[in-house]
């Protein structure tokens, strides 16, 4: 019952209808499905699946107590990266023992992206978001003002993750950037 | 992208909150989590735990164009499963061939309930509902006017895919009745 709480978690992408933003269940859901049919994209051929799936299902659930925070604000990130480590304390520790010890080192190894599990995943995590803006006409990167610059620096390490599915990114972020979606200038005001 | 579009079914389950109604993303996002940790209590001790995950996490695309209907209605559930098929040539043949028809498979294994892995998924996309109509002192229960007995005869499959699942859900539903949030009575009106 407790991770019910993440369908209220609300993000800064909006659905493809426009209609509202997505929230952070919906958001791990989605990675898991892409999870399941992309990693033959992944970087490291022998990456386990499975391992991968599990990564991007827990991987916002210290969101419950610290928020979700935009990629591009990054004063907020900071704050919001001591957060999470009291929200792992909580959340983890209401499993059985070995479970939270199972779900908190596959939360720090996904947080460390040092391995191709993690890194796949991070770059899963960059891809949804981004298709969702292309796919939004800009929607949340024009809502903040986001230049086309920091959406490539941002999200350049999917590369490490998926060099393919970085450059299938970076073509149709270049394409939104084209379409006057994402501005190409330092960010207004 | 064409996944977003399951964020927008709604479903009869309220969050715990009581503020709005599930949808089919968030749903199936719950029951892979749910998979994750409570694989230890299926009936087939040697299912795949993968398999099981995928399933849940695809067991509701077709309702993209089918929609959601409530467990508890027989006859919309009866013209639903018509709509399913057509649905699932729709949707799945959306990928390469062979992603399609894996996808397929797993969808119809979970649809047929005759192996470990379909039969504990199930035992899962039941569990689920009822934690959420319990912990909303009885949600779409009391809104659809259900009773207990049909609760029971609707669910009592959980035992085929978890007998211990099932025993765990047998005992808050019928605390649910005790509470006066689940009418035990024949249905009025």
């Amino acid at each position: 019952m407790e991770i019910d709480k993440l369908k209220r978690i609300v993000r800064n992408t909006y659905l493809t209808d426009r209609v509202r933003l997505e929230n952070d269940a919906e958001h791990s859901w989605h990675l898991a499905v892409m999870a399941m049919l992309l990693s033959e994209y992944a970087a490291d051929a022998s990456i386990d699946v499975l391992k991968v799936i599990k990564m991007v299902l827990i991987h916002d659930l210290v969101e419950i107590d610290a928020g979700d925070a935009l990629v591009y604000d990054e004063a907020a990130r900071a704050e919001k990266a001591r957060f999470e480590q009291a929200a792992a304390d909580r959340i983890f520790t209401l499993l059985p023992e070995d479970q939270g010890a199972q779900l908190r080192a596959l939360w720090e190894e996904f947080e460390a992206r040092r391995t191709g599990e993690a890194r796949f995943a991070a770059a899963l995590d960059r891809l949804q978001p981004l298709l969702h803006n292309y796919h939004t006409e800009g929607g949340a990167w024009r809502e903040h003002g986001i230049t086309l610059d920091r959406v490539l620096e941002r999200n350049g390490h999917m590369a490490e993750g998926s060099p393919a599915l970085w450059e299938y990114a970076e073509r149709f972020i270049r394409d939104a950037a084209e379409r006057g979606w994402l501005p190409t200038g330092p960010a207004e005001g």
